[in-house]
C-alpha cells in the first residue's frame, strides 16, 4: 500500500485506527518556520471525535507530537514526523467484520487485495481516523501559506437536503476564510446550523447517517501556479482531496453547473481594477484557467457520501461460508462526517497549494 | 512546463497547435502487443476536427505515426513515440491574442508564468489539439485492457439542457460500451441526438458555444485495483482526466448526488450471485470502495465547460497598453466540445486504468 | 529536505541524532509476511554503536518499534513505520559547531541551505545514526527477497591499506552470503581481521580515522530485473547507496578495472550449463547488462571515506566572526565506519532490489 | 520499458538505432531562452559517428530537429521534443543476433524480459546511438547553466593503460572547462592523444576494443544544491550517468582513493579567501558534503567498459537450438567508446545539475 503524495512537498501517512499510533511525515517544508501550535491545535480540535452529537463518541485527545524536523518549535528543514497516539480503542467490536464485509466500506476489496492480512480493527489503515495526521500536516502548510499571503478556508455547503449559501466567488476575503476556519460547524449562514443538526440527529436516532458537501476557497494565490495538463491546480488538488475518505465528487468554480451554460454566460471577462490588477467580472472558472491560477479566488466543491457505518441491518456476504447474510454494524460511528471532514479537506487543500507554490517556476 | 503523468504507464505529451507536429511518448507498454491500427484510427477519427457542424472547420488528417517502440506493428516494450503532423494551420488569425488575453483561456496566466514567451499561435501547447496524441496513446492502452477482459466506454451525458439517460450502473455491459465507443455522437438514447445538435447549432449561429457532460464506464476490472488514500482509483483517474481541457468537475458513482442521501439509501449492499461472485444490489460507489475497485462497473461523470473561444464581443484587458478593451475571437472553433472530448476522456481513462493494472500488487 | 526514495517500494527516513527518535516508513511491502524479528535484530546489532573499539562509545539499544503496518508480527500491506528511540544523547558536546563547521561534514552547506535553522546537535538529520532505520527497513526487504530465493550479503573489502579477498564473481553462493551477513566483522579471509583492527586502533590512538571499502553481492536474482537506461539496476542501486553517509564511489563488476581491459578480456562469454541455464564464464559485468540482471551474481563495490569527525586540530572558519579558526571535534565518534556501514549498505541494496522486483514487468 | 529521468527537469528518451528516428522530450526548461544552435551542434558533432578511426564508420548527420517547445529559436516553457532521423541503417547485419546473444550486451536479458519482441536491429532501443538525444538535451541544459554562471566540462582520463592528468580539484576554472568542451579528443595533456590513439588503433586492428575513463567537473555551483540522503548530488548525478551505456563505475572527488586515506589526510579543511568566500585547502570530497554542493568544484570520475561489440570470435549460446555456439559480430562498431562518450557524460551531468538547480529551495 502506498499512502504518500506530493511533489516537492511530500506527505506520507501511516498507522491504523487501533494500532499504537497514527501519524505522518511531511517532507520539503522550509527551515526557520516557528510552528504556531495554537493554530495547529485549533485545526486538530475541529476534527477530533467525541465533541458533538454529529460525531462518534470515541474520545481521543489527538495531541500531535512532532518527533522530528522541529527544534524549539522551529522547523529545521528536515522531514517533520508527527505521531498521534491511539488511546480509546475498543477492538472487540470489530471481530466479525473480517468475514462479513461492511457495505460501501473498503473491507471486501481490501480482503481480496491483501489476502485477509489487512488490519480489520476499526478499519485499520482504511479508517477515517487516518485523517488526523493530514490535519496536523495541513496546519503547518496553512501557516506557511499565510506567511506568503495565501489564506485557505471552507464551510459546510450542505448536509442532507439543507444547503448553506455559496461563497461569492469574486469577492471572498481572507478575513471571511479565517473566521470560518476556526469554527467547529463552519457556515456562511449560521442560521442553517439548526436545520442541518436536525438532519444529523434524525439520521442518528434512525440508526442511519447522512451525506453532504463542502465548499473550499483560497485567496491571495499568485498568478501562474500549476503547470498545464497533468500538473495543473485541478489535478494536484483533486489528487490529494480524493485521499480523504467519503469524497466522491470534486469540482472547480461553476463545476457541473458549467454543463448547462453558454460560453457567453460562462466566460469570465476581464478588466484592470483601480490598482492595475487584472480581475474578472465573474469567476466561473474557480480561479483556474489552463490548469493555472489566474489571480481570482480558488473555489472547490467537494461531495461527501454518508458514513457507510450504520447500525441498521444490511445485506452482505459471509466470505468464509460463501453464503449471503446480514450485518448490523456496532461500534461508535459518525452519523454525519461533513463537519469533521471539513478541516481535513482544508488541510489537504493547504498541502496541495504549498506543493504547487514550492514547485514554482522552472530554474 | 510538465506535461507527463503516470506511474508504471507514463504518458508525456508534446507539441503546439501550430508547430510542426504534436505527439506523445508512452512508456511501460508491454512487449509483443500487435497494434490494432483500425481500432486506433476509429478513435482518432472520433476526435478529429472538421467532420461535423459541432466542431471547428480545421481539417487535419490526424494520422498518428508510431516512430518508436513498434516493429512490424508489434510493440517491442520500448517507449512508444507517436507523432501527428500539423497541416492546416492559419497562424495569422492569432496575432492580437498576445496582448489581449481571451477570457477563460490560459492566455493571461500563461503570459504571466512564461513572461510572454509561450507560443500563442492557436493556443500553442495549451490548445485542445494536444488531446489528439492522448487519443492515440489511449487507444493502445484500451486495446491492452481489452486483452485483459476490461472494456472502457462512454457517452454524451448532456449538451446544454438536453440530457441522455445514465448508464445502469449495476448492469452496464462490455457489448454496450464497445458499441458506444465506435460512434461519433455516442448516446444511450439516440433520439437525443437531434435536440442536442439543435442546442449546438443554435449556439453556433449565435456566435456562442455550449457546455455539457460525459459519463464514462469500465467493466471487467479485477477487484482490488488502486491503493488506498493517494493512489486510489479516484485519485489516479481524476489526476489524468483533469489534464483534458474544459474538464471542471469529476465524480464517481452517485457523486454529488450522494450529498442528499442517507447511508441506508447510499450503501451498496452485497450478495453472492449464482456464480459465487460478490456483487452489489446497487452501485452508488461507482465501483470503488476505499480507493479500490470492488468488482462492480466503474462509473465516472465529467463536467465540461463551454468552449471559451466565441465570436461574440467580450471584455478583456490589453496587457501592453494597460487599458480595458474588447475582443472578438476569430479563427475556427468548436461551438461544443463534448462530442470530440468524449473519445479523449475515454482514452485518458484507459491510460489511467492500465497504469493501475500495471501497478498491480506489491512484489 | 527530502529523505525518501524508491518506486513501488518507497522508503522515507526521518529523525535527528539527538531528537526524541529516529525512524522510517516503508511503503509497498506485501501483506501476509511474518516478520523475522531475530533476523531483524541481528542486522540492527551489526550496526549498533558501542560494541567495539572500532566504533563510537555511544550506547543505544536500537530496538526498532514497528508502530504500523504489522499486526501480530505479520505485515498487513499498509505502510510500515519503524521508530527507534534516542536515549544516550549528549548534546552539550556540539554547541560550538554551528559557528565552526566541521571539515568534510554537511555543516557548512547545511548552514547556507537552511539558514542556520538545521538541527546541529549530533549532526541532526545528517547524522550517520539515521542509517539505523535503513537497516531495519532493509532487514524486512531482505527477508522478502529470501522468500523469493534471493540472497544479499557483503564483506569488508578494505580498511586503510589492508584488503580482503574479493568475491568469486562467478561462484559466490547464498550460503556464503548468509554466513557473512550475520557477522560483526564480515570477511572472506578472517585472518585479515587482526591487521584491519590494527589500522583502526592505530588511527583511534592517533585521534584520527581511516577509510575503506565494502563489496556487496546478491544471488538468485531472476533475469531481466531493471529497465534499460534510467531505471536500470545500476541507477536504482546507486541512487539509494549514495544515501548512506561516507559513500563516495560505487562500481559494478570489474568497475574501474574495466578501464584498462580489452573487449576480448572484458566480455563475459556465455554457455548453457548442465541444467540448460544460460551462464557466463566470467562476470566482469557484475551481473548486469543493459541495466538488466543477466542471471549471474550481482557484484557491487563501494568506497567509504574516513569518518570526518576526528579529534585532531583542524582548520576551519568561524561563520559568525568571519575569521579563520581551528577546531578540535569532541564527542564520541567511530575511528572507522566500514564495519558498521556494511550492514547499512546490505540493507540499502536489499531495498533497491525489492523495489526492482516489485516493479517487475509491465502489466 | 521506462527511459525517463529527473524531477523538475525531466528527460524522456525514445527511438531505436534502426527505426525511423530517435529523440527525446525535455520538460521543465524555462521560457525565454534563446537556443544557441552552434553550441548545440558543437556537442552533437563531438558525439557523432564516422569522424574518426576510434569510432564506427556509420555516417549520420545527426542534426537535431526541435519540433516543439521552441518558437523562433526561443524556448516557450513547453516540453521540448528533439527528433534525430536515422539515415545510414544497415539492418541486415543484425539478423543472427536474436538467436545468438552478444556477450556483455543487453541481448540475452532483453530477450528474456521482452519475450523476444524487442527490436534487435542495431541494438534497438539499447543502442548507444540513443545517447545522441541526450547530448542535444544536455546542450540546452548546459547553456542555461552557463547563464547562471555554472560551467560543465570533462576530459578523457584514460584509454587502456594511458592516463591523462587529473583536474586540479581546487583550481579548475570555467575557461579550462569550456576549452575542453569543444574538443573532439579532450585532454588536459594533449601529448597523451598520440599514445591513446595508438591503444585504440591497436585494438581496432586486432578486431578488439578497449575501455577507459572520463573525468568531469563543474564550477560556479551555488552552495547547498542537493538534498541530503536520497536526493543528494551524488544520487541525482549517478542516477542519470548510469543511463549512459558502458558506464560501470562512478565516484566523486577522491572516490575509491578515499579508502586508503586517514581522516586527517582526507578532510578538506576550510578558510575564508580574500573575498570572504568559504573555501577548502583540498577538495577530496569533490565539491559535495552531506549530499550538498559546498562551493568547491564538482569532480566526478566515470569508468567505461570496452565496447562489447568486437569482431573476434566469442562463445555464446543459441537460444533457439539450446546449444552452445560461437559468434563473430559484424557491422560497424567503435573500437573505443571513450571519446564519443565524453560529450554524452557532460550532457547527462548538465541535465542532472539543472534539475538540482531547478529543485532549488523549499517554497
Amino acid at each position: 500500500m502506498t499512502s504518500s503524495v506530493g511533489n516537492k512537498i511530500r506527505l506520507s501517512v501511516f498507522g491504523e485506527s487501533h494500532g499504537l499510533a497514527i501519524g505522518c511525515t511531511l517532507e520539503g517544508v522550509p527551515s526557520g518556520v516557528k510552528i504556531d501550535f495554537d493554530a495547529l491545535m485549533t485545526q486538530m480540535s475541529r476534527r477530533a471525535p467525541g465533541k458533538d452529537k454529529t460525531a462518534t463518541t470515541r474520545k481521543e485527545a489527538d495531541i500531535p507530537e512532532l518527533i522530528s524536523g522541529v527544534v524549539d518549535g522551529v522547523t529545521t528543514g528536515a522531514p517533520i514526523t508527527i505521531i498521534i497516539k491511539n488511546n480509546d480503542t475498543k477492538s472487540h467490536n470489530y471481530d466479525n467484520l473480517r468475514d462479513n464485509p461492511r457495505p460501501s466500506h473498503a473491507d471486501y476489496a481490501a480482503s481480496v487485495k491483501y489476502g485477509g492480512a489487512n488490519d480489520i480493527r476499526g478499519g485499520g489503515h482504511f479508517s477515517a481516523r487516518l485523517t488526523a495526521p493530514i490535519v496536523a500536516a495541513g496546519a503547518i502548510c496553512r501557516q506557511i501559506l499565510k506567511d506568503e499571503g495565501i489564506t485557505v478556508g471552507g464551510h459546510i455547503l450542505s448536509i442532507g437536503g439543507v444547503e448553506d449559501k455559496r461563497f461569492d466567488p469574486v469577492n471572498v476575503t481572507d478575513t471571511e476564510l479565517e473566521a470560518l476556519s476556526s469554527k467547529l460547524f463552519a457556515l456562511i449562514s449560521p442560521e442553517k446550523e439548526k436545520p442541518m443538526r436536525a438532519e444529523v440527529e434524525s439520521a442518528r436516532l434512525d440508526c442511519d447517517s447522512v451525506g453532504g458537501a463542502a465548499e473550499l476557497a483560497a485567496v491571495g494565490l499568485p498568478v501562474g501556479l500549476g503547470s498545464h495538463m497533468f500538473l495543473g491546480v485541478e489535478n494536484v488538488v483533486s489528487n490529494i482531496l480524493y485521499g480523504v475518505p467519503a469524497v466522491k465528487g470534486i469540482s472547480f468554480g461553476a463545476g457541473f453547473g458549467y454543463a448547462a451554460l453558454k460560453g457567453s454566460e460562462a466566460n469570465d471577462q476581464m478588466y484592470f481594477d483601480e490598482n492595475g490588477a487584472v480581475k474578472c467580472y465573474t469567476n466561473n472558472c474557480g480561479g483556474i484557467t489552463g490548469g493555472m491560477t489566474n489571480g481570482m479566488p480558488l473555489i472547490v466543491t467537494v461531495a461527501l457520501k454518508p458514513t457507510p457505518s450504520i447500525a441498521k441491518e444490511q445485506k452482505t456476504v459471509n466470505l468464509k461460508t460463501g453464503e449471503n447474510t446480514t450485518l448490523k454494524i456496532e461500534g461508535r460511528h459518525d452519523p454525519c462526517i461533513v463537519p469533521r471532514a471539513l478541516p481535513v479537506l482544508e488541510a489537504a487543500l493547504s498541502i496541495a497549494l504549498l506543493d504547487l507554490l514550492a514547485l514554482g517556476e522552472e530554474v
